[in-house]
């Protein structure tokens, strides 16, 4: 019971151990986390359309929610940038941006993918992720990133440009071209240009002045604050969000995460299931394998089911606090664990401090340019671009590579969830087409040894009266009639065939519809005097035909190794061959 | 260039070797074939819901076209039970029955179906027919059946009922009860049991009686026209559709097939594009089946590819000819071998038979009684309701139980469309699901030999450093992730493991999503030290894993086998097995 208990709530597993090196590592590694995270939370809710504050409380109550049910160590889950997008396009299809039923939308997307992230949990659900191959959460994260990144443009020029996909977003950003602010670009260039110098440059610099590699890399990642702190200052100072017409966040509210109640009438929440689902999946896949590369780390145990009870937890918390969906976020995790977390507890602290931060310091971000916060959101997101995904993929794989390259278009052209639907469906499809013409090689003896090789590619043994055929595929419905058509092909074509062997050493599967088509190559082999084997048939595979009546019904016989078969079979006898195997 | 032009009409091959003896036994064949047509095509247009004249219609152009275009020597292409079914659903959707527009929407399903059939050939699709499993064909053709019959039982009451579904046909029935005309219903019984009779115990009682088994063979094909005879003269002489209200075939026009357009709106193309689709392929699966069969019986050879454009220039012709969706039918093929045809002339005379037909004997089908063709109808669909495929599949695999099942219900429940495409979506899921959980066995070494076999089910040899595991499955995107987990839970539990291999004997493939979550087990037990090794890893995937970086980056090595693999790795040494080994 106790045990149960502690498989589903794992704090209470590590909190029984907690010590004080535990906290002391822990509280550090939250300052540092908080730190980065106030400037990131902001603008992911830009990004996702909603007031600043909702990053913020999406970053607070999902902290806490994960820590008690997730079972990695140093996951910090929150808004990321991926999942901020998807939030956006479906939100953007049911309500307004800046209306109150958007950040109520918001809400109950958020809820319902909690929902489906804890259902998915309890039923054991998780393989469903499998289906979303990695080319095509490649291609996926990559055009999201070139969308996100042309999405921001808006903010650094100081127009309004707005589109369902780059197509339009990038027309919409030429046209309002002349309307560009220049002191807005000022502001957003001179950021990202700081932002990518601090990512690339600064730590260098300063190691190479002496300063210690870990004192670095804090000033690495508390290079975002700078140049929110710089460029606050300088509206402020300057009162360009007056004269100059510079964009600012203006008022936040100083409060902790109120409590919220999502909208869940039907028209919505129908409306919003489909994206609600594709968040629930894209966000736990880009959250499992964060946490199982940091849990290989120091040889920890990550369980799938369990995370996706962790994160379904966390989003349910942001549904009834005021947030939007969250998920483990790569470089939030990596800082997390970077910085020395050791427990969830970690999460827990960066959640006070993001708390303190909603409650006072919100005003302190009044004049901060909403170009700082694309700034830091198009400098992270382009780190996510990689179309090299392409070239991988062409060398190694051409059916990835379609499913990638149409991924990529898809979502660069319809948006994000038309991209990765088509690309699931596209894999599934691709993968079925695979299989469906499997490697058959027509096989003869190596001379010398008991090998079979490929009668095309290697100086092989063979005899007319024998033909055998090694399967390099399970046996299911998708191919089943290729066998047919195979074998029938090959036996008419040739005519003192009279025994056919089909050599299963790699047919791990034969289904109802292989069955019958072994029983209808069986009957129409016998119409035509031919002699049906297998040889090398599988333990599971030999079990499930005994419990048909394929093997009573069979010409031939199974052999244990196609070495039997031949020696058997062959009008060459088995005898010399043995002679000259020894 | 002559060649390739045989290869695409078949009849420039077999046409120029024709001689006497093969045009003999085509024409005999021939006239057995008209003789058991002129009933069932009457029947089967009864049972699509159009006019009588449409069922011989579609006998005649189709059956030439396919003589010229088909591959095989035996099929007899025409109206079939489940297809009729299928165009009454479908039609039924777009049109009332019994209107111009209905009969017109059957030949644009005909039509569409054809070009359907047509680009399937031109562009080598035929291996879409495969996601159709046996189960789900089998459980779709029973429920046809069910639901054939039941639809046929108005027809025996002499009552009007109607239903999409099986329940709102049988609760259409019983409403309908108090209205049975009982003449008609004399009639279909005594039909009924006459053509079952005729079915089982005709012919065992003329052989009984000295008739020779051909001619009892001919009687038995010939049955159903004797029904046909004797209650069109009842009807006739006793003035039953006069003052017993019996329904009757009524006029009928004497006409050779009449040119006819079908309706190409895109309203209606776009309703009738699915239907067509689902028809066009269970059509194709039906057919050549039947026609592999057949040609195995000979040793002769069916061209998928080629079929499809013997059948969509089959099903075309039907769309210009008053006829109505076509395909090779099991039963009039299987009279067609038996009564000895040489080649498809043999269906060009039965053409001719049936335009003989539709040109001189319609009116002495004026007063055939409707009851008697849904007696026909009734007797041969009951023969393909078939339940042992429950049985069957229960025993020999759960996934297909479930396929089977759940299609005969949703067929049942929601009509032919909705289950036999819940059918599809659901095989194909259950196959993934099962390839997402692949059977991975941990191998030890059997002592005194060099094979490897699972340690919970032998007793052998096993290093605690050294974890091997085989793994019975391709490696592709849906269980790519499964094998991570599956490897960090088995070495995360066990501190010593110094090694692991996989062992790849049954893996045919390893896409771009399981190679990167090969490299990612790599790393991963890289940072927890622990080697990773392959053995016994096939030619073709060999090649491919040498096209990316992965064989450089692993941390340990490829084995040819996995005996090499243990020599190299285990503990234990391998000079100590190999001296038991020998």
């Amino acid at each position: 019971m106790i045990s149960s208990l502690r498989k589903y709530v794992p704090v209470l597993d590590w909190g029984r151990r907690y010590d004080r090196d535990a906290l002391q590592n822990d509280l550090i590694a939250a300052v540092i986390v908080t730190i980065m995270l106030i400037p990131q939370s902001l603008a992911y809710a830009l990004l996702a359309g909603l007031p600043p504050e909702a990053g913020l409380y999406a970053s607070i109550l999902p902290i806490i929610l994960y820590a008690i049910f997730g079972t990695s160590r140093a996951l910090a889950v929150g808004p990321v940038a991926v999942v901020s997008l998807m939030t956006a396009a479906a939100v953007g299809q049911v309500a307004e941006q800046g209306t109150a039923g958007y950040a109520v939308a918001a809400l109950t997307l958020a809820l319902l993918s909690g929902g489906i992230l804890l259902a998915m949990g309890v039923f054991r659900l998780g393989f469903l992720a499998n289906f979303l191959s990695h080319p095509v959460i490649a291609g996926f994260i990559t055009a999201s990133g070139v969308i996100i990144a042309a999405s921001q443009l808006k903010h650094i020029l100081g127009v309004d440009a707005s589109g369902h996909n780059l197509f339009e977003l990038v027309v919409s950003l030429i046209e309002h071209l002349p309307e560009t602010n220049f002191v807005t670009l000022i502001i957003g260039v001179a950021a990202t240009a700081f932002l990518f110098w601090v990512r690339k440059g600064l730590k260098p610099m300063l190691i190479s002045k002496g300063v210690k590699p870990r004192l670095a890399d804090i000033a690495q990642k508390a290079g975002p604050v700078g140049a929110v702190v710089v460029t606050t200052l300088a509206v402020w100072i300057f009162g360009l969000s007056n004269w100059a017409g510079v964009s600012i966040v203006g008022e936040v509210p100083q409060s902790l995460p109120p409590f919220t109640m999502p909208d869940l009438s039907l028209d919505l929440v129908s409306a919003l299931f489909i994206p609600a689902l594709l968040i629930s999946i894209i966000g736990f896949v880009e959250s499992i394998s964060v946490a199982q590369t940091l849990a290989a780390k120091k040889r920890q145990r990550i369980d799938p089911d369990q995370e996706l009870i962790g994160l379904g937890a966390a989003n349910v918390a942001a549904g009834f606090s005021g947030g939007y969906p969250v998920t483990g976020g790569f470089a939030r995790s990596v800082v997390n664990f970077d910085a020395g977390a050791e427990t969830p507890a970690a999460g827990a602290y960066t959640a006070v401090g993001l708390a303190i931060a909603a409650l006072a310091l919100t005003p302190l971000v009044f004049f901060l340019p909403k170009a700082t916060l694309a700034a830091t959101i198009i400098v992270a997101v382009l780190s996510l671009v990689d179309f090299s995904i392409l070239k991988k993929t062409w060398t190694y794989s051409k059916a990835d590579f379609v499913a990638v390259a149409a991924t990529i278009l898809l979502t660069l052209g319809f948006g994000v969830e038309t991209g990765v639907s088509a690309g699931v469906i596209l894999s599934i499809g691709l993968h079925l087409y695979k299989t469906s013409k499997p490697h058959v090689a027509e096989v003869g003896l190596v001379p010398g040894t008991q090998h079979f090789r490929n009668i095309n590619r290697h100086e092989v043994l063979t005899d007319p009266n024998l033909v055998t055929l090694r399967i390099d595929e399970s046996l299911y419905f998708a191919n089943a009639r290729f066998l047919e058509d195979l074998i029938q092909d090959r036996v008419t074509e040739d005519c003192p065939v009279k025994h056919v062997v089909l050599m299963c050493s790699a047919v791990n599967e034969v289904d109802m519809s292989a069955l019958e088509s072994l029983e209808a190559i069986n009957e129409r082999l016998r119409s035509m005097d031919v002699q049906l084997h297998l040889s090398e048939v599988k333990g599971p595979v030999t079990d499930r035909l005994r419990r048909s009546h394929f093997l009573d019904e069979l010409t031939g016989r199974v052999f244990l190794s196609q070495y039997d078969a031949w020696a058997a079979l062959s009008g060459k006898g088995p005898r010399s061959d043995l002679a000259a195997a020894q």
